[in-house]
């Protein structure tokens, strides 16, 4: 969409601003992770590097929400740390397979 | 560092535009790959997903690039695709071993 918003009358040619609003609708990023060393690092270096303007990233901590191991692992989680992108899991290094978490 | 760069005569106050440039030292990323399938779609949803405000991505394609494997397995590249962030590996999911590239 865009949105003009008033013009410089200064120089010849009157200038006009148009700010081009870029589509908002952002990618959802779910990092699913157990809190363990590997975890901690990942998030920061990965998770928190996605671009905040293409990407909603969804930090969800699996030992503390057991409720969401389900469809991590319908989304094809098998350990952690996982980022799921575009329903596409993407394991990251290793941390603790999904198993550790159900126990 | 600010700029100045004019302003605008219309209405009751001038209005100065400042745009501040926020520091533009990048974060280095080496998006490490052997032109597999696990490694295409890693590069797309994850080093294509970084934010290009704040890191460099480097593509490098060790199949071809054979130079390049040295430095990778010195920043501790096991298999590919990997990703380096502040001389961090992360392997994603798994593409192929570095051996397979030595062949």
């Amino acid at each position: 969409m865009a949105t003009v918003i008033g013009g410089a009358s200064g120089g010849s040619s009157p200038s006009i601003f148009i700010f081009l609003e870029r589509s908002t609708m952002k990618t959802p990023a779910t990092f699913y992770h157990a809190g363990c060393p590997v975890c901690v690092e990942a998030e920061h270096q990965i998770a928190e590097a996605l671009d905040p303007d293409r990407y909603e990233v969804e930090l969800v901590h699996l030992g503390e929400q057991k409720d969401r191991i389900a469809a991590a692992e319908a989304a094809g989680v098998k350990s952690v740390p996982a980022l799921v992108i575009n329903g596409a899991p993407f394991h990251i290094n290793f941390g603790a397979p999904m198993s550790a978490l159900k126990s």
